[in-house]
């Protein structure tokens, strides 16, 4: 093993000493804690400790703060900019042995859960309180790995965002130090949102040990939705009038036809291969009726065919299932093929702007890149379907890339809506945001003045302190 | 004028010379920008500057920053805690010129402003839209003020508070720079979230000179109700099984049985005096019955009488009215009394047994203090009726206040839902956060070195950086 680090064997042997079996550096563990979902290059670390608590994490902190060796959070390893590759060696935090849920407050309509409770595992937990977690960004996710990237998904449009639905954290700090963000009211105005600041830090300002989650009651009735449109500028617009006109649409999810091809090839489906609209409808029966009634109104304004509803769980789930099959249905269309996944949201508005020029683009490039998107929110996703042996196609997934990029920002829009910026939209920090960026890695370098959280990360390494 | 600051007339000379007039001694000026709302002493600052732009407030900055001398910025000043008061001297700048409203979005639901527009204003203005901003914390503040204290009020139990509402603002950094915090996209992971970090920060932080907010289309149909309960622990028993139930209810708010009878002897109002809940639904015509149906079916699960709603317009305005006069109602109880205002907030769940406890506080004491309550959110205010020139009131309040904070904080709860830190509430800000104040002033210290935003607010004197 030759790491970056000098005092390596010493951290090591400290880490062991702490931990024993559960401090390793065999290859294959490094490895396997060297990458996530991406297309990214794996970058292991030097070696991986799994935590199970709040004091080990604080402990091992302690350990890596005082040789000043990187620390890198992991939980599920599904992000999709590299959040978790260990550009600068060092340690993996690895925190899926802290799986628990913690609490459930029925009257409270919340939990505490550890940061390594799996999304899907925490709404099995919950399945007989009647209350559900909504935040769903399609892979399972880790919890603490969603709160770190600011995860959303596809029923953002209803219950918000990760940023929206958690109360508050318990975070070590750089240093060591345990603190909490916050408590479990609802409001509160006393200080400075540290709340806010750590969920989207990507693991570059602490480690998140604790959680509490807002919940909901899960709803008496849900309808889904499918509809198909001619074009989809007209899928926009009734998506614009539908938010303007206060229906609260649980999901709105757009798949361009490219998309839709995938998928019924790989789902089984028969859906007209034109841009689609998969909506989905929470409430009363009479309330999720009448929205779905008032939706297929506004679609027909805009010439939508064949709106087609079911409250059937079975129908439904299968519709789901397919939607969130997307990336592997893109995957499937090239053998051998990886996705390299990308975001951009914008103001609604722009939408359809946005996602002609950028399929004008993809019809005039070699690259095949379906499109998806949460469109209630002006968030859309692409896959490029790319062999990344091949410099060519990263070159050209690059280039497009950057185009997208470039034309969110011209329309007020961001980067990424939800997976973050990680190793992989680095470079367009100060393109979005200037001198901002600045201010962040003042914030940065004041909390961890040693850069040892998850170091080359979000924050580009020319910014000023 | 005798300054705490030794350079204070040169700072006035280069302030004349940038903005002629408007920057001010004069001793009526000054003393009216010295204080907020609140019982506390006023603190007049050496000068009032009334800015136009965000680049003469960046000049402003400058100066000041130059000279290490400090700035407040001032809205409405209908703060609660003692926000304006210039208690190291210094700048006070008036931010009541910057009153224009900028943009507005129809399509994306959002408008950005200066943030001398008042919320009043901003409805006025936004009506022939078909649009409204819902944040409606009584009085009739600033929007850059509500941005400052994180604001909320009636109907944040719908539609959450200015934290959840502000999709991103410009702010001039302690050293005259100017930043966006964030763009118009609905969601956005790109990097740490200065958005949240200034929301709330009281003017600690940098001035915030435009924000952009979200809109909401006007409701269909809006009705409202009163209802009233034999005990307050039935009124919140009802209050927890509707939004368990999610029913989404736009306001819903509990008034003791000391409040209900001020506003009736105010407001002329004749309704029982009894815990009472204030309710309103927007929705369509139909959702809005379905609503009031089912909430009135709660509430007689827990002993409540006299159900009345209405969707009448003016019996709506006249009953939200008397609501809003409640502090005006609770000083009419005694001739040349001046209210203290608190406010704390819990998990909704622990709401009885912290207002109880409370009510019973005040049976024990010599004080008057009529209590309403946000309980949809766990929020509630206490309205100490005091002569504050009266050690014997002042000391009884203080003390009555320190106990209502200890419970929230022993609920998990916060020494502020709404009202913010300010000057009242440092003190309690270890008792709430603990170590985590020490990360605040880190923050606090690395963006404004020379403590020269709003000194003396938030951070206790004891923080270390």
């Amino acid at each position: 093993m030759a790491s970056q680090h000098a005092e390596m064997d010493q951290v090591v042997q400290k880490l062991t000493d702490l931990l024993g079996k559960r401090c390793t550096t065999a290859e294959a563990v490094r490895e396997q804690h060297g990458h996530d979902e991406s297309w990214h290059f794996p970058s292991a670390p030097d070696a991986v400790c799994f935590a199970q608590s709040t004091e080990e994490v604080s402990e091992i902190v302690k350990i890596c703060a005082y040789h000043k060796v990187p620390i890198i959070p992991f939980g599920a390893g599904t992000s999709l900019e590299g959040h978790v590759n260990a550009v600068h060696g060092g340690i993996s935090i690895d925190l899926n042995d802290m799986n628990k849920v913690l609490r459930v407050g029925q009257e409270d309509l919340d939990c505490t859960v550890q940061p390594g409770v799996r999304r899907k595992q925490l709404n099995e937990y919950l399945r007989d309180t009647g209350l559900f977690f909504p935040i769903d960004p399609g892979a399972d996710a880790s919890i603490g790995g969603m709160a770190s990237t600011r995860a959303s998904g596809t029923n953002a449009v209803r219950y918000g965002t990760m940023r929206e639905n958690i109360l508050c954290m318990t975070v070590v700090l750089p240093d060591g130090r345990i603190i909490s963000t916050g408590h479990r009211s609802k409001k509160s105005a006393a200080g400075y949102d540290l709340t806010k600041l750590y969920i989207g830090a990507e693991g570059t300002l602490g480690i998140i040990t604790e959680i509490t989650l807002k919940l909901y009651g899960i709803p008496e009735a849900i309808s889904a939705a499918t509809v198909c449109f001619p074009d989809i500028e007209g899928a926009i617009q009734a998506v614009i009038l539908t938010i303007q006109s206060g229906i609260p649409v649980a999901r709105i999810e757009l798949l361009d036809e490219v998309q839709v091809d995938a998928i019924n090839r790989y789902s089984n489906l028969e859906l007209a291969v034109k841009p689609t609209l998969f909506l989905e409808f929470h409430g009363s029966e009479a309330y999720v009726k009448e929205q779905a009634e008032q939706v297929s109104d506004i679609c027909s304004e805009f010439g939508a065919e064949g709106f087609e509803w079911t409250t059937q769980a079975e129908e439904r789930t299968r519709l789901w299932q397919a939607r969130h099959d997307a990336a592997y249905a893109a995957i499937a269309l090239r053998n051998g093929a990886q996705i390299w996944a990308t975001d951009v949201c914008v103001p609604i508005s722009r939408l359809s702007d946005c996602i002609l020029e950028t399929k004008q683009d993809l019809e005039e490039s070699f690259l095949i890149a379906p499109l998806v998107g949460h469109v209630g929110d002006g968030n859309f996703h692409l896959s490029f379907v790319i062999k990344k042996e091949n410099p060519e196609e990263l070159a050209e997934a690059e280039r497009l890339n950057g185009r997208l990029i470039d034309r969110a920002l011209a329309m007020d829009g961001t980067c990424t809506g939800e997976h973050g910026i990680g190793l992989g939209k680095k470079k367009y920090m100060y393109r979005e945001h200037g001198e901002a960026v600045d201010v962040m890695a003042t914030l940065k370098h004041a909390l961890d003045p040693d850069n040892i959280m998850n170091p080359g990360k979000i924050i580009p390494d020319q910014a000023a302190e």
